[in-house]
């Protein structure tokens, strides 16, 4: 029994282009459609085994293509900054209402202050 | 006569890991040290026209990478992405000094308001 990894399918996200067409296909059925191990053999007309061997070996592969390029933990990284910056965006605005409300108390307070002159 | 690209270089960057080691280290000493296809052919012992076939081969490889993969651009935008921010981050910081500037003025101006109660 094949247990699906679901990491396979970030590796897919990132190098599912650098496999075959056929490799591809199997993989996509297997980790984004959910389709079992003889469903796919069914549906592409390759033995189960055969399934089982294609995905195998095309997790090797995304394995290896991720050990030498790192982009899984690359993109990660990219996400978790996108979401810093995100979240100071949200901050530096309400900074700034908040900044045109204290300009606000300072002119009524001006306005006062040459009232009493 | 094989012109070099200097666009190979980055290829071979974000690329290197991927080529054999010995498309690889023809790749570095051609790009890298910037040695002549002669040069490299007395050093690893293989004639100049082999030392050309590796270099054409490797750089289609590392092309057809970049289209699968398109890395180069990813990573130009990461770059531009840093650029933007360090420049926010320093503007940042010299807002942070200004406004303790402006709440310098605001206490002085509210002492002397006090005073003259």
């Amino acid at each position: 029994m094949h247990e699906k990894d679901l990491g396979v399918g970030v590796l897919l996200d990132h190098y599912g282009e650098l496999l075959t067409p056929r490799q591809r296909e199997v993989m996509e059925l297997y980790f984004n459609e959910d389709m079992s191990l003889f469903e796919i053999s069914e549906h592409i007309g390759v033995t189960r085994q055969g399934v089982h061997d294609i995905v195998k070996r095309s997790e090797q592969f995304l394995s290896d293509m991720d050990k030498k390029l790192g982009l899984v933990d690359r993109f990660q990284k990219v996400e978790s900054a996108k979401h810093f910056i995100e979240k100071a965006v949200l901050s530096l605005e309400a900074e700034e209402k908040e900044k045109n409300e204290i300009l606000e108390l300072l002119r009524s307070a001006l306005s006062l202050l040459k009232q009493g002159e």
